[in-house]
């Protein structure tokens, strides 16, 4: 069972590890980021956890991410483009996370087709594969503030108008209406998150494919100057990666949830000078930012002061965030202090 | 010059013709039903018209359609899915009417991949060649009511929440917003049109795929009774296809169109019984319909009520339907009584 302490009341109760304890459950993208923390969290809670990752270099797959659970956790490294793959892997599971996907905007607009064969077709392959093999699983879907766009107003609730500002946005989109689609028309259980920036340990810091924080992380602990485009007084909320691992449990386990979107937020928004100037202090002053003009492609496709409405999720599903900004900060950078090798050293990426 | 009787003030002002004449125009999905509507009329206002088609047999590409205008269209043979064909084709183009797409619903849930291929990466690509082959030309997209799933409120304005009841209308929905996002962050000249049910000469009649109108006229012409799904109340508005291609040439020459999206309507809206009705009185009461029970695949993807709120179009570029749906209807019904035998004997299709 999960410790207490990193975890909300919901995401702890009996009734929900009732239901997941020796349990098949499946998760793409789970070398990444958030689908690491998610497989580790749910193999201590007893679930038989087994883990699809294409390691796409590009992407935040990461061996090392469970490489002290070889035991507990099965890895299957594929693509979910590929559907026989995919077709195989979600018979006999009882629940799908399904958060495999191409992250970076920039590369989005660079290179379309290999965002669409990702965040679309893949998507697709998925949900037929469970419509004809598996149709009674519990899936939940990592969808992304993204798909709302330039906010029209703040906080940004869920009937917000879905404007997506760039190619990866569109196609986020997309994967998330073939969820509500499928469930609407074939049953499928399938409950759809929009998540906002997530940080914690494990998350690809090397660069800013999969977070701007990612990279201020890595040149924080290598004295660097973190960058920040434009003014910094762009607004962002923040989820600790502990956090959205128990929205995850919650909308998995919780009837509730089913055909429905949420998002996800914190209490806790500031600026990204703000956020500069906390990374600093927990630093105890070492560290610097920077101000520094947006690159034009950035610029185009910035969606400007955003932080989410997530009244709904806690309302009806009583999800709360627990870790402070602060905390969370804290306990990510000690993470990347003691295993930075493991997240920017190319060469020891997957050792 | 197309005669004044068919056309609305707008789309037949000499500033509007002296955009197009002589103008070289790329139509995809230019053998099909609106399209070689639209290329028939530019082709009389003296546009140099080049037609890409891909006369997939379960689409709406009919040789017919343009069969009497061989010297002054230009038609080639190819699939929007193919990049290299599409890349070539847009080079040295004034106008891009990108109309080419799978319209059916229900192959949209039976086969989800085709239409993605289509409605998705095809637009990812034709976009991409505009983007680096021809940046300057002007794109008009036709979109769908089908975006909107089912309505929240009616009549149903440009604002209103997207919630595309069925994977046809997640892909419309992605392929739009491709042509706003390269529009915003690419400067492409795109204009999106959200089009209601089109009806007129060319339209698909042998089946339902392209719309249940096609389908009715043939049964209707062939002595059997119009089948209608459920109670037949379910409200519609229709545009008279000459309607829609006054829409298309606006939308195409008129600088404020750029980066917008405009739906179409018409002030006679309608439920199914009365339309029935409507049509059984223009063939002087010969023919009968028939309410039947919705198949379920029909009913799980069926968006109750529609009809559109097109103030929009109206005030800022000018647009107005202009043929009643009473005398649309009867000069459809004209045409297939003539031309049946092109429309919905298979060995003849293109003869």
């Amino acid at each position: 069972m999960p410790s207490a302490g990193s975890t909300s009341a919901n995401a702890d109760s009996p009734d929900l590890w009732a239901q997941l304890t020796s349990k098949r459950v499946l998760i793409t993208g789970g070398l990444g980021f958030i689908g690491s923390n998610l497989a580790r969290r749910l193999a201590a809670g007893g679930a038989r956890v087994t883990v699809v990752d294409s390691l796409v270099p590009e992407y935040g797959g990461n061996m090392f991410n469970l490489a002290d659970l070889e035991a507990e956790v099965r890895v299957n490294i594929a693509d979910v483009r590929d559907p026989h793959s995919v077709s195989h892997l979600v018979r006999g599971q009882d629940f799908l996370f399904n958060l495999a996907g191409q992250t970076c905007h920039l590369d989005s607009m660079r290179d379309p087709h290999t965002d669409l064969e990702i965040n679309c077709r893949a998507q697709l392959s998925i949900l037929e594969a469970c419509r004809k093999f598996n149709p009674t699983l519990k899936i939940v879907f990592s969808s992304t503030r993204q798909i709302y766009g330039a906010p029209r107003y703040l906080p940004v609730d869920e009937a917000h108008a879905l404007a997506p500002v760039d190619v990866n946005g569109v196609n986020k989109l997309a994967g998330e209406n073939y969820h509500l689609v499928y469930h609407r028309v074939h049953g499928l259980r399938t409950c759809v998150l929009r998540l906002t920036n997530t940080y914690g340990p494990r998350m690809r810091v090397k660069d800013d494919r999969q977070t701007f924080l990612g990279i201020w992380f890595r040149r924080l602990l290598e004295g660097e100057p973190i960058l920040i485009f434009g003014d910094g007084a762009q607004i962002r909320d923040f989820n600790y990666v502990d956090d959205v691992v128990d929205a995850l449990l919650i909308a998995a386990t919780d009837e509730r949830a089913v055909g429905e979107v949420f998002n996800l937020g914190a209490p806790d928004f500031l600026s990204l000078k703000e956020l500069a100037a906390l990374l600093v202090e927990l630093r105890d002053g070492q560290g610097e930012y920077r101000l520094v003009p947006f690159p034009g492609e950035r610029r185009r496709i910035d969606i400007g002061s955003y932080y989410a409405d997530y009244r709904r999720i806690s309302e009806r599903l009583g999800w709360q965030p627990r870790v402070s900004l602060r905390e969370g900060l804290a306990r990510t950078l000690d993470f990347y202090s003691q295993h930075q090798k493991h997240y920017w050293n190319d060469d020891a990426a997957d050792a």
